[in-house]
C-alpha cells in the first residue's frame, strides 16, 4: 500500500451499507489513505436477499466485489480478511491473518448476525437469512421440499413436507413468507404431477401482538390481510419455544413442518464484546451523538453494530439500510471536519419512510406521515429499491451481459461464496 | 403419476442434452409415460460453465429446472433422484431413495464425470468442471488466489499465488486458460493496489503432442498463439505425474502454483460397470448402430456413457454435446419407430464442426471442411453458444427479470446447489 507523508489514515470495517458508505464519501479524498477491510469479497445488498432466498434473483444479482467499487480510486485499499481484535489504546487492529494495521481514524461497521436467543441449536433447523450462503441454503431448502412432496406417498408426510413456517414477523419474515405463497400458488402450479403446490401451508410466527410492528396498526392488519391471501396463516402472540427436525413447538402446538426459517432476531457483531466499550442490552456499542467512543474520539462505530440514539424522539435508531447509509456519510463528514479543524457534528436520521412487500403486486409503504397499500405501494416498492440497486452491474441477458462485458472489460459475477452456509471460511 | 391403461412406460436417466433431447421428442407423444429422472433439479448448459468458474456468467444463467421445461408435458414426470441400479432382466430401475421403477423402454444418458487416471486424490488440489458446485469452487479458488496474493509480502510466495496452471489441453483447458489470462489483463487490472494482476502467468499442461487435438494441426497452432498473447504458457507433450497442495510436477519441473485446475480426462457414469453388458476400456458401455443393448433392445444408452461408432469413419463419437443432442433425437425416433412396428434406423451423426474460444475475440472453428480463427470464429462461436441457449429462461437486468417474472409468472434461478462441491447430496 502506497501511502503519502503525514496523510491520515482511516480504517473501515465491514463492506455493508454504513461502511461502503463511508469509504466512497471518504474516498473523494485524496489526502486520505482509506482502507476497506471485509470478509468479503463483496458488498451484498440485503434488502433484496430473500428473492435470493425464493429464487428469484441470483446472488450475483444482488452483489458487488468491493475492489471494482473503488478500482479507480488509487488511494483506497480492499483488504480481504477478518478483524479478531481491535487495541484502543494503540489505534491498530489485529487481522485474522496475523497481520496488525494501525489507523488515525477506524470506522467499525461489522453489522450483525443472528440470534437464536440462547438456542444455537435451532439454527440447523432453521437457518437465518443474513448471507449468500444462507440465502442459497434456504433456497435448496424449500426448493427440495417441493420435491420431496411429489415424491412422497404417505399422506401425512406429503402434508408436512407442504408445510412451512417463519419465525419472525417483521419486514424479512414477511417478505420470506409471501415470497414462498407466491412462489406455491404461481411459479411452481403447474410443474408438479402428484401434488398441488397450490395446497402448501405456510405459517408466519410472531411472538408480538402484531406483524410488522414498526409500521401502523392498520398497515400492519392490511399486511396481514395480504398475507393470507397468498395462502399465509399469521399467528400473532405465539413464541416458539422449540425447533426440531420435525417442526416447530408454539405454545401447544407443534406444527410438523418440512422447512423453518428464521427471522426472528439480530444481535450485534462479537467483535464488541472485545471492545471493553460500554454496551447496551443487547450488545451494540453504546456511541455519542457524532457516532464515537466517548473513550476514544477517533473510533466510529455505526449501523447494526452500535446503539444510537435518534435525535427527534431519543430512542435508539433501527436496524435499517437507510439508518446505515446516513450514518456512514455522517462519519465521513465528522472525519473531514477533524482535518479542517472544524467541530463535529451530530448525527440525525432522515427518515424517509419504510417499506415491505408481499408477494406480488402488494406491499406496504409508509412515508413523510403517508400511507400506502396494495399495487401502488408495491410500485413504490419496486422503484425505490430499482432505484438503489441500479448503481450494481446487473444482469442482463446472457448476451446483452456478453455485449457488456465485451465493452467494458468488466465480469458481473465475482463472488466468492463458501462451502457451507454456516460459517464462512476463506480457505 | 397417472398412467393411461396400455401406454408404453419410457424412463430417461439423466436431463443433460442426450436425456433432455430425448425426453422433449417424446414428450410430443401423449400415447407415452415418460419419466425423467435426474439426481439435479436442472439441465446445466455445459459449454458455457467455464464462463460461471472465470466469474462471467452466473449458475443460473446456464441452468434451466428440468421440471419447468415439461411443466405443460403432463404426462411427462420428472423425478429427483439418484439411480443406483438397473434390473436389465426384470426392466426395472432402482432409485437411492428405495423405490423401484419399471419401463417399457429405458434411455440412460449420465454421462462422464471426472477420470484423474488413478490419482483420487488429486482433486483436492485440482478440482475438476462438470458441475456448478465444481465451477463456483473454481471461482472461488481463481478469486482468492489474487486476494491472497495481493495480501502477500513474501515475492516468491506472491509469484507463486500469481500462477495458475490447468492440465489438460482439450477445448475445456483452453477455454479456462484463456478466460484466466483475459481476467488477470483486463477484468481486475486496476482493481489491486499491491499486485499487477496482469504479471499472473498462466501454465497450459498437455501431456500429447499439441493441444487441441480434435482440430487441425493450422487451428491448434494458431490457439497456441492466442493463448501467448493473453500470457499463457502452452507446454506439449508434458505429462503431469504429481498433483499436491504446492503446485504440479511436470516431468523434471516442478510448477509452484496458487491455483491448479484439471481439465485433462473424463471417465463415464460409475453405473456402467453394474450393468453386466460389454464395455469399452474406458468403461463405456457398447451399444449397437441404433444406440440399443445387443442383449436388452428395449435399453437406449447415449451421450458420453455409451461407446458409440460413427457410420462414416467406424471411430467411435466423441463426447460432445452436439453427439449427444442428436442422439438423444434420434432414440425417440426410434421408439416410435417400434411403436408403430417400422424397422429401426442407425444412428448416423452429423457433424456440424467444432469450435472453442480463447479469451476476447478469439476462438477457432471448424465447420464443414473450413476452417476459421480470430474475431470471425469467435463471432461463430457467440452466435451458436446463444442461439443454443436462447430457449433457456436467461438473465435480463434485475429489472426486466422482475417484468418478465411478473407477465410470465415464472423464476430465474431455481438450481439446488449443494453445500460441498465434491459431492452431491440431497439429503
Amino acid at each position: 500500500m502506497e501511502q503519502k507523508s503525514g496523510a491520515k489514515k482511516v480504517l473501515i470495517v465491514g463492506g455493508g451499507f454504513a461502511g461502503l458508505n463511508a469509504a466512497k464519501a471518504l474516498g473523494k479524498r485524496e489526502d486520505l489513505v482509506v482502507t476497506i477491510i471485509d470478509q468479503r469479497n463483496h458488498h451484498l445488498f440485503q434488502p433484496l436477499l430473500y428473492q435470493v432466498a425464493s429464487a428469484g434473483l441470483s446472488p450475483a444479482d444482488i452483489a458487488s466485489p468491493i475492489r471494482s467499487i473503488f478500482s479507480r480510486k488509487d488511494h483506497v485499499n480492499v483488504v480481504l480478511d477478518r478483524v479478531q481484535g481491535v487495541r484502543l489504546a494503540e489505534r491498530a487492529v489485529e487481522l485474522a491473518d496475523g497481520k496488525t494495521l494501525s489507523y488515525d481514524y477506524l470506522v467499525l461497521a461489522c453489522g450483525a448476525t443472528h440470534s437464536y436467543f440462547g438456542h444455537e441449536e435451532w439454527e440447523e433447523h432453521a437457518p437465518g437469512l443474513k448471507t449468500l450462503e444462507q440465502a442459497t441454503e434456504i433456497r435448496r431448502r424449500i426448493l427440495l421440499a417441493f420435491e420431496e412432496a411429489e415424491k412422497e406417498s404417505l399422506p401425512t408426510r406429503k402434508k408436512m413436507l407442504q408445510t412451512f413456517v417463519v419465525v419472525g414477523g417483521g419486514p424479512t419474515g414477511v417478505e420470506l413468507a409471501g415470497a414462498i405463497g407466491e412462489m406455491s400458488r404461481y411459479t411452481l402450479k403447474r410443474d408438479f404431477r402428484s401434488i398441488d403446490p397450490s395446497r402448501t401451508r405456510i405459517f408466519l410466527i410472531e411472538a408480538g401482538p402484531r406483524i410488522l410492528p414498526s409500521f401502523s396498526a392498520r398497515l400492519s392488519r392490511r399486511a396481514t390481510q395480504d398475507l393470507e391471501r397468498l395462502g399465509v396463516s399469521v399467528w400473532t402472540d405465539s413464541p416458539v419455544t422449540r425447533i426440531e427436525a420435525r417442526g416447530v413447538q408454539v405454545g401447544e402446538d407443534f406444527l410438523e413442518a418440512g422447512c423453518v426459517l428464521w427471522a426472528a432476531g439480530v444481535k450485534p457483531s462479537p467483535l464488541n464484546a472485545t471492545l471493553g466499550v460500554p454496551l447496551d442490552r443487547q450488545g451494540r456499542v453504546m456511541v455519542r451523538e457524532d457516532l464515537s467512543l466517548a473513550s476514544h474520539p477517533e473510533v466510529f462505530v455505526l449501523g447494526d453494530q452500535a446503539h444510537s440514539l435518534d435525535a427527534k424522539s431519543q430512542k435508539p435508531l433501527p436496524g435499517l439500510a437507510p439508518v446505515a447509509i446516513q450514518q456512514g456519510r455522517h462519519v465521513a463528514r465528522v472525519i473531514v471536519a477533524d482535518l479542517h479543524g472544524k467541530a463535529r457534528r451530530s448525527f440525525k436520521y432522515i427518515d424517509k419512510g419504510q417499506m415491505a412487500t408481499i408477494g406480488r403486486k402488494k406491499a406496504v409503504a409508509e412515508s413523510a406521515g403517508l400511507e400506502f397499500t396494495g399495487f401502488t405501494a408495491w410500485m413504490m416498492w419496486l422503484f425505490v429499491h430499482v432505484y438503489y440497486l441500479i448503481g450494481f452491474k446487473n444482469r442482463l441477458f446472457v448476451m446483452l451481459q456478453w455485449m457488456w462485458s465485451y465493452l467494458t472489460f468488466s465480469r458481473g459475477a465475482r463472488l466468492i461464496v463458501s462451502k457451507d452456509w454456516r460459517t464462512f471460511k476463506n480457505p
